[in-house]
């Protein structure tokens, strides 16, 4: 087994660094103490660093200025590459008109606005319009009645043969802090796409093509290889197991979902091994 | 493959005839046309039969008023078998004190009251009574706010070690003659399951322990065997592979699920062969 | 959580006792040291035993004079139910002539001869009988080469549209006494039915049906109820759950599947919660 | 449903042409009569192509030397990406020293040869050399004794916490011309993750890593978008649902897996849509 690492040594050797957000930069009681000096060594160091999430829930924008509330004043909107990026990335490329229709709040919504496509939540189809849908969107737990919508969205989707995007491969996040979980959107989509029988589209950790956006956007500026990308993140089954697989060194940190007590145990449970286990992702 | 077959030559070689409910007995229009002529010739002929079914949504007594309602008066309450009838009797033998915590309407609920057990709506359980909650039972999709409840059901089955109960294995039913379908509790289940990821209880077809709560009715009574009892249902993956995997000769029906135009098709892929195929379960 | 408590003072509440065989009776090292004093003292008592076994691999009788031989001489054959025994009066009662093609030992195989039937291995099968063949059953890991005999399995499955029949459910076994395992014949059979996408029909524990056989063979003798019954095993996913569900009281025993150190962990994670836990089935 | 297509005219559309190789442009009967055509044309427009292949037995060169011999000249070896690629991609990142354990023929190992990575089979691998053992990879179905060497590998993944490589997704492939299949190399693989209960890493067509790889060789010299590749394959859930995913318009062609009576059920019950439907990729 890694022994657990210390964090700057290991991040001295690296040019770039991705970061998950959740378990890594913040938890439920607010920014992970000290983060900010882990961005402050960056900056001044040189390297590069992107946020790579799941969480298709806001915009970039949003997301930023969620982390400046916070007191973490050196994330940049252009820095946090998310799985919702993608959906749009797909809507963009795939879906050329018609109506697409989501599970979720308005803001994730407005969000995959895509020219010349109409966006609807789930709700507001029927009859009239069902014909004109051509892709449904999952994209969070929240702003839609769930007995009403998801028995709707299996209809839609048994009757219209069109593709399902699932922007969040999530089965539960934590709520505040007293070891409560809810259900995320990619729970629900399981549920889904087990019942319809049908093979949704599903873009985020552990899935390459997050990995690939994020590593897009550097190497046109830089002349680097994937041997210069640190991925650090809280999750074996995302984070890491993406990460090795995508060719990147990993960091599991056990700031967020992986206890300290139970990290052996996960790793020769699952089989997915970091390149490195630390405590948290602080410069001490 | 195996012709379809007449329906009356096949029925006088069995002593004993169990029937699904949906499907066979009756769908969305009502009874299916002419049925009342085949219990009118069991009757006659001193065959016996029972009704068993997924259905845990109502007591019996319930489901056999549903049935004179419809006009077909020979349906007895002690001649239906529910897989809510094996909950309940789980409850009984394994759940001796405490509460049990339940998804489903009041009417469902009822059905499971159990001598020495607390039954409460999943939305009544609290930080003052979860301690108190010795199993949770899976009922029915309606009578509770998914939202809600679906959330509190997986942060209960997270905090406390019991069994979790589910009575009903179907994924989906069908509504109103409209080719529309709605989540059943069963797919519920299956994505809670998933999530918590615990191992659930699940009674009723094609698990054998409905088939043995029937024929153990019948056979203090009567001195038969397996040879001597046919299962009637309209859908492959649990009436027919059940019936088959318990000993029975079974007929497949295409008033119900299977539709005439699939059986074919449907038998090859799955592998699930029924004894005899027939369009429907009336006496012409 | 329950703690372990002592086996003697459960015994005492029981007139039925269900064992499970390996890790229960004995282990890769021979007899659990002791195990005999507990049938000296159930003889004593004249409460009643059964072994209830997911090895296919031998007849009740060659499974007894393995106990027999290893010194356990109050094992007799009518005492011990095993899947296979299922598999036998499947055949028996569903499947009327043709070719029964088998995965398994000549033993295996002896051992679900069935009137009427020809029972050949699979690598018997070829253009010429193929037609023939109206069951597949799955036996054991032994006695055939796999690579040949698992692609033709996968093309008889293919071309005929017959049940498959899996004597045993169990994804591994353990090997002499050096922490490793071999594949079983319920491995093989999951990877055969996912790839001809198929419904394969599984008899052995948790299922109910060998529950149910033990059941059948008691109470037409004596005039007990399920609450009088005892089920001992060492596995929680197969023995524990599958005696809860049948609404037996269980045994956890530490003697072989379940370590001592992983029980609670396993208990909680699983939610397959027994009865008592007890160190071994001897009484002290 | 979108209506079959005339291929050439789609073909003028694109300025890259991604090919599968079984059953696009070849099948168990050699070449796909005619596709030398579309090679010549491609060629004639200054277009460019790339084979996208799930086929990790043998290397690129081999691959090509293959095509060659069947008559079909324009194939170089530098356009044949496959899964084993991206094998070897990963061992040259993640895995520095010690034991590569693989499943496959001598050839298929060869070619996943790496600088101070020691390659071996399972069949190798002993109680002297395991601890060395430091990824296993799983390329092909032949070359090793399956009753050995999978209950081997078994047990090396019990005892190493190391990564398991699978070089191909697929489960099955087709036999020379009389519809019987072979079990591959990814079929076996599921059935070991199942044991094991580890998660594997997996390569191959729907993965993205593999459209990605071939896009990347290709960017860099000329100054293209997504929108102008076209992937063509006759497997919906590798080809198709990857290529889409990817954001890439698709072809189905119905030379191969999928028959033309079934493609438009298929489409409608997984939902997975091709952009277009063509009856081979050959220009008329």
């Amino acid at each position: 087994m890694i022994q657990a690492s210390d964090f700057k040594t290991i991040l001295d050797q690296y040019k770039i660094i991705f970061f998950d957000a959740f378990g890594v930069l913040k938890n439920y009681h607010g920014l992970v103490p000290g983060i900010e000096k882990t961005f402050a060594y960056i900056e001044q160091q040189q390297k590069e660093y992107y946020i790579v999430t799941n969480d298709a829930s806001r915009s970039p924008l949003q997301l930023a200025e969620s982390y400046h509330k916070l007191g973490l004043h050196a994330i940049s909107p252009d820095r946090i590459i998310s799985s919702g990026m993608l959906a749009k990335e797909y809507l963009d490329l795939k879906v050329n008109n018609g109506i697409v229709a989501y599970l979720g709040t308005n803001n994730s919504a407005h969000y995959i606005d895509s020219s010349g496509l109409h966006t609807l939540p789930v709700s507001a189809i029927n009859y009239t319009n069902i014909d004109q849908v051509n892709a449904v969107v999952l994209l969070d737990d929240e702003g839609f009645n769930w007995f009403d919508d998801l028995n709707k969205t299996i209809n839609i989707l048994r009757k219209r043969t069109i593709p399902a995007i699932v922007a969040n491969t999530d089965n539960t996040y934590p709520l505040s802090g007293n070891n409560e979980v809810a259900i995320a959107i990619g729970g629900i989509a399981s549920m889904i796409e087990s019942i319809v029988g049908k093979r949704f589209i599903r873009f985020g950790k552990p899935d390459s093509q997050l990995f690939m956006f994020a590593y897009d956007l550097i190497r046109w500026r830089l002349d680097i290889t994937k041997k210069d990308i640190l991925m650090i993140g809280d999750t074996l089954h995302t984070d890491i197991i993406g990460g090795n697989k995508f060719g990147l060194d990993t960091v599991l940190v056990l700031s967020g979902n992986t206890l300290p007590d139970d990290a052996e145990m996960r790793i020769r449970s699952t089989g997915i091994v970091p390149t490195y286990i630390c405590k948290d992702a602080v410069i001490g």
